[in-house]
This record gives C-alpha cells, structure tokens and sequence, in this order.
C-alpha cells in the first residue's frame, strides 16, 4: 500500500490517476464480429460461441425447462436472500417514480411533461468465477418498475452450455421475457442488430470485460443507447479516528477482490488509523479465496493523509468515486457537500456489500471519474422523459407576438409564418 | 412530395428510413485537431480559428465591454420576447425539480436519492445563417436552476470578430460564466481538454454541424458526457380532416427550413386532407426566403395515407419522430399511446415553433430515432443522481445474513467478511 501525508494539490491529479486503458488493440476484433452478426446473425453468434466459450449450442434460447431445472437447483436460503435483497430494491426504485409534471407557463399554454418506458432493453450478465444474479436484480427489478416491455437477457455458456442456476432463477423471478446463452462481443452485436433469435434493443445495460465494454461503445454507433461507460471498480474510504481500523480494511478488501485494476483509497485526518487499517488489510489478505487478485490491487492501493476534512473534501470531490464510505465523527460534513459520488455509504455500520446486494441502492455506478457527470442506473434509466404542449386560441394569443419576433430574429421566416397564419385566423 | 396509400407493414422501415451520414471521412480532420488541441491549446485554437472562420483574435474571451454593447444592439421588442421566453421555460423546467427520495428499506436500513449538479459545462452555439439565441435559453436556464457553477459557452466569430448580439444578451441574462470565440471542433476539444483561457467541462450540450456531431462523439472517448446525439432534425404530423390544411402545411414547412436533410412526414386517415395539405405547402413555399432550402426537404418529404388511428399509431411509435404534432379529432388516443417522440403537440393552435422558442418546453429533443431511447434535455440532463445509505446497528443485524449468503453464492468472500467483521462486533 502507498501511503502519502499531505500531498500537496498540485500533484493531486496523479496520485488520484486512474489507469487508462487502450482499447485499440481489441477495436478491430470488435468491429470485425459486429460486421459478422450483422450480415449472418444467429449462425455468427453460434461460430463466435463455439470459439469464445468453447461450446456449439443448437438452442440458445433458455427452454422452461432449464428454468425450471434452475429453480430447483438453488438452495432456500439463496432464494430467501435473492427475495429480500429483490424486495428492498424494488421498494427504493419504485420510490423513484415522478409524478407528471404539469405547468400552465401562460395563461392557455399548457406544458406536462411524463415518462415513458424504453420499449426494449437487454441485459448483459457476464458469466465466469462470479455468477452476478445481484446485478440482474439492479436491472431487471428497476426495468420492470419501468414497464419495460422487452427486457432481454444475454450471458455466456458455461463448458456444459449452462447458464448458472442463480443467474436463471433471478432473471424469470424478475420478469425477463427472454434469456438467451450468449456472451461477449457477440451479444452486445446481437442485441444491437437483432437476429432471427435475438431481439433487437433500444439499450443495453450491465457490467462485463473489455470486449464488452468496446462492443457497448461501438453499440452507441447503431443507434442503441448504453446504461454508462464503464471502467474497473472503485472505493474511497475518508475515516478518522471514530473508525474502526478492521471494518475499514474488510471494505478496502472486498473492492479490492473484484479484479486485479480495482482502485482503493483510503483517505484519512489520523496517520494512526492509516497504520492501523494497514496492518489489519496484511492480516485479513491472508485467509482470503481470492487473495492473489485482491494482493495485486491492495499493492496499487493508496494511504493518504491530510491535514482536515476541508482538504479531504476537497480531494474527494475531485477524484469522484464510484463508492465512497464515510466513517468520520462528522459525517454530515460530507454528506452534505459531495459533489461528485456514485454511491455514498454513511458510518461503521454500512459496508459496501450492504448497497452491493441487499440495501436497495443500484449497485451500477459511475466508475472512472464518470460520477461527476453521470448518475448510476436509477429507474430513470429506463425511461424517457417527453413533453407536451397543448395551446388554447387565447394561448397562442399570448405568446405568438413573441414566437413572430423571436423567429424572425433567428431568421426563419416559415417558423415565423406557422404563427402569424393562426393568429389571422382568430382575428376574423 | 412523396404520396404513400396504405403501405404494408414490410415497407414501413425503408418507407421511414433516416438518411445515415457517414462520418468516416471526416473522423480523421476530427481526430487531428483534438490531438492538436490536446498537446499545443490556445495556440492550436487560434490556429483553427483563423483557418475555419477566417480571422486571427487576440483575446478569445467575450468582455464586459462586448456584452454592454450587445445589450444595445438588442432591440427591445426583441429584449421582451427572450425575456417572456425566458420566463415560460424557467416555470417548467424548475417544476422538474424532484424531492429527495427517502425510503428505509427494511428496519435500520435508511436510503435516499438525490440529485446534485453537474459542475462544470459547456454549451456549444452555433453561428452561421440562424444565430440560435433560442438555444442559449434551453441550455442555461436549466443549467441556473440545476445550479451548475460553471457555464461555459463557445460560439465561432463572424469575419468581424464578433458573436452575434442576441447571443450575447441571452448569455448574459442567463448567467452563463464565460463566453468564448470559438467554433467548431476545436471549441469541443477545447471544452473536452481544457486550455489556458478555455476551460474543461463535465458534460457539453448543443447543436452543430456534421463536424460538431462527430467532434462531440470524440469527446465522450475522453471522459466527456455530451447532451445526446445528433441527427437532421425532424417533424411527423398525424392529421385527419379535423385539421387545417394551411396550419398543416406551414408546419411542414417550418420544419422543412431547417436544412436540406430535414426530415418532413404526413401521416393520415384523410385522403382529402392529404391532397389539400400538399397544394398548401406549394403555395406558402414560393413567398419563403429560405425557399431553396425548404424546397430541398419537401422533395424528399412524405405524404401517407393509412386507413385508421391505430394503424398510424403503430407506425409512428416505429419512427419515434422528434417533433411529434397531433391535429385530430381523437387527440387523446394519440396523447395517451404515443411511446416513442420528443415532444408533441396538440390541437390546431399548437405550431412547433412554440415549442421551438417559448411555450416553455425544450427544444433541444432526440432525432434519428432515439427517441426510442433517449429524453430531451430537460432539468436532470444538469444533474446526477446520487445515492446514499446509513445502515445502523439493529439494520445490519436485519440484513446481514443476508449480504453474507449472496457474497458467498457470487465467490466473493471478502464481500461477506465485511458483513460478519460487523455482526461478530455486535454480538459481543
């Protein structure tokens, strides 16, 4: 772990560097599978399973029947777990609804404005070590709410052609109407173009490596829209000497066994607890399943002092984190004054597995500094917002002199003429 | 003008097809002048400047003295119109505001949304025939009431060295922070990398050209998020006998003024009203000054007759037309069913060009079809959501077991020790 006390603003931007990844290398291979799925469909996909996940599928569609295997293969107490965390996600998003928005801005100028659900949306769920049915309960469960009316699922194959059983069991339980054994570059092709299989979607949301995450980019060019970009995972901590040096460390070790990139800092008023929440990460690494992974992303990690929460703010605010944990005897402090945050989790008792799973927060977050100008999936995602305008003859009255003027100044007359026609059809 | 009588299913996606630009062979122009802006700033903006708007300026940055002149050069009926403007699209955008969304999950568990502003954003003005003044009013006067500190706005000089005085006066009046003389792409890479006199924004919103549209692209590759994609702007009317044909028609038009590639449709249940509507666009077209241009967009424009509401309505939903205006009898099916639009307007004294400059709605509005997917900007397109939790003693005990059995299912350990650190503490 690196520590550093009191680093002065100016070396601020490198210490809180990010690593940038070059995609360019994998740009290629990318473009070259969308070409392919988009001319040849369904038998591209299944040549690009075959080689990326080592198994030829003849039904990628999953039947009843796996789902009712599924089911039958997950334990109660998962179950019981995957139906509160389900419970208390659902509370929090449907929470999330607006109300139509109605003003009348001029006497007979009626503006509102709803939402309405994105039709068709996909779900990509990435298969390997870590099977994500959390993830699948923070967008289908929000994508229901919304009254999606598609929601496509997509994940890859296991060796045996299987998709994990909790992953299945999730995703009929959230309402998918579709769930397809499909992973990668693949997918995301699939799902932008659509073949005989596969829907085509308006958006694709959810996590996955970097040849996901290039194919959601290069999706944006056809037309689909993305739930954010995304990057590796990250956790700011700020504590002082009200924490508890343990709990901290276990925070800073679960983000830190995501992958080998995961970004972890510590921010902290007291070099005590600094030394403190070392010395426990060293010995709490030792029993853990996955400590070569979480051992590399530790020895990226950084210790940094400073002198006051003003500064910490400040530096905080400045690298915008996707989680941020406060545990400081003044936590109001930065509560109230984070500007840029994906997730805020507020004292000893709030880990991040809390919002990761079952809190009722969305767990898909801005990464990489994008919490300064992106919100993590909310039900908002799945919506649009339109506006409506309805003017009465006393309304386009009260405003056409006006609408005449402005149009005119801009320089478009027919905008101009739209007005000045109705308004000599109500004066005779 | 293209007639269409009842076209089958089949034919609706080529009979609705946008024009897709290629943007291949500008991406490289594009690509070179970011780096350039990257690695040399000012200089490189200068140098742009000169060479795309012919003419070499000192001091790139509006000054009080040019703002004080503007508000002289403004009219005053014209002052009163932005102002009237002004104050319809403040109403509704500040009825966006949404509360804090404040929901204990289960006991102990507290969770809330809220939306803070995006820090630092940039407007992108265009300058040419049309001085969009109009455009100033949809960005910053949602930008003010997000409270977003930093406003920057760059719009390219005319050969005198000069933005247009409307600009200027909105710009003003609505707070933005800085006015910068600059265009084009090397005002979005300016904004994207930020330079000595130009600074670096979060988020960039604004209309431009085909080399803006990929510029801003480019700038999302960057960290930058922009306000949506852009595309020829569009206007689908579903119209029956209970309509005006010469309202039809100089909205139509309206429309058609914008540029060459507007894209102009006609959908309706009336044979009679569909012939009437066409002579009326011959007739209004010849008195237009920007006739050429109208003339151009109307040629490529279409006229489609189909036998009933529901029928149109389906066949609108699969456009998802940016403006979107309803002239008949049945309004309400219409209002109440669309899926995919804008914004819509309604009833015969609802010309676009109300919404364009003041009933108070946003005209900045998805085309190409993201309507399917994307909002309009509106209040939150200048904030993000953030989410927080605060999870006491008695909330961890509720939902503890929980975290620990899903982290385990998901192999990730380090996640449940973060969680049984915690109950182990409380139950001594």
């Amino acid at each position: 772990m690196n520590k550093i006390y009191n680093p002065t603003k100016e070396t601020w931007q490198s210490i809180l560097k990010r690593p940038t990844a070059n995609f360019n290398d994998i740009e290629e291979t990318v473009k070259g599978i969308f070409k392919e799925v988009q001319t040849k469909g369904d038998s591209a996909v299944t040549k690009y399973t075959s080689l990326f996940d080592g198994i030829t599928i003849g039904n990628i569609e999953v039947s009843e029947n796996e789902i009712k295997e599924a089911i039958n293969l997950v334990s109660d107490d998962l179950k019981n777990a995957i139906q509160l965390a389900k419970s208390n996600i659902e509370k929090f998003h449907a929470a999330q609804k607006t109300a139509k928005v109605f003003v009348e801005t001029t006497e007979g100028v009626q503006c509102w404005q709803e939402k309405r659900p994105i039709q068709k949306i996909g779900l990509y769920i990435p298969g390997g070590t870590a099977p994500l049915f959390s993830t699948v309960l923070m967008l289908a469960v929000p994508a229901q709410i919304a009254g999606c009316q598609e929601v496509v699922l997509c994940s890859p194959p296991d060796k045996s052609g299987k998709i994990n059983p909790a992953i299945l069991y999730t995703a009929n339980l959230c309402g998918v109407t579709k769930i397809l054994k499909v992973g990668g570059i693949q997918a995301i092709a699939a799902m932008t173009f659509g073949t005989v299989t596969i829907p085509k979607v308006y958006k694709i949301f959810g996590p996955g490596n970097q040849f996901v995450t290039v194919a959601k980019q290069l999706a944006t060019q056809f037309g689909v829209a993305i739930d954010m970009p995304a990057g590796p995972s990250e956790l700011l901590i700020v504590a002082d000497d009200t924490a508890v040096p343990a709990f901290i460390a276990s925070d800073l070790l679960s983000q830190a066994e995501h992958g080998t990139d995961s970004q972890v800092i510590l921010v902290s008023t007291s070099k005590e607890l600094i030394d403190k929440v070392e010395e426990e990460v060293q010995k709490q690494l030792e029993v853990l399943p996955r400590k070569a992974i979480a051992e590399k992303a530790i020895a990226n990690s950084k210790l940094i002092f400073v002198e006051n929460d003003k500064i910490a703010l400040e530096l905080i605010d400045e690298y915008g984190p996707e989680h941020f944990i406060i545990s400081t005897k003044d936590e109001d402090f930065y509560v109230r004054n984070i500007g840029n945050a994906g997730s805020v989790f507020i004292g000893n008792y709030t880990p991040e597995s809390a919002g990761d799973y079952v809190s009722g927060t969305n767990h898909t977050l801005p990464t990489n500094g994008y919490a300064k100008n992106y919100s993590g999936v909310n039900l908002d995602s799945f919506l649009k917002a339109m506006t409506f305008q309805k003017i009465s003859e006393i309304g386009i009255q009260n405003i056409g002199k006006t609408i005449e003027i402005m149009a005119e100044a801009e320089g478009l007359q027919a905008h101009k003429n739209a007005v000045t026609l109705r308004l000599k059809d109500l004066k005779i």
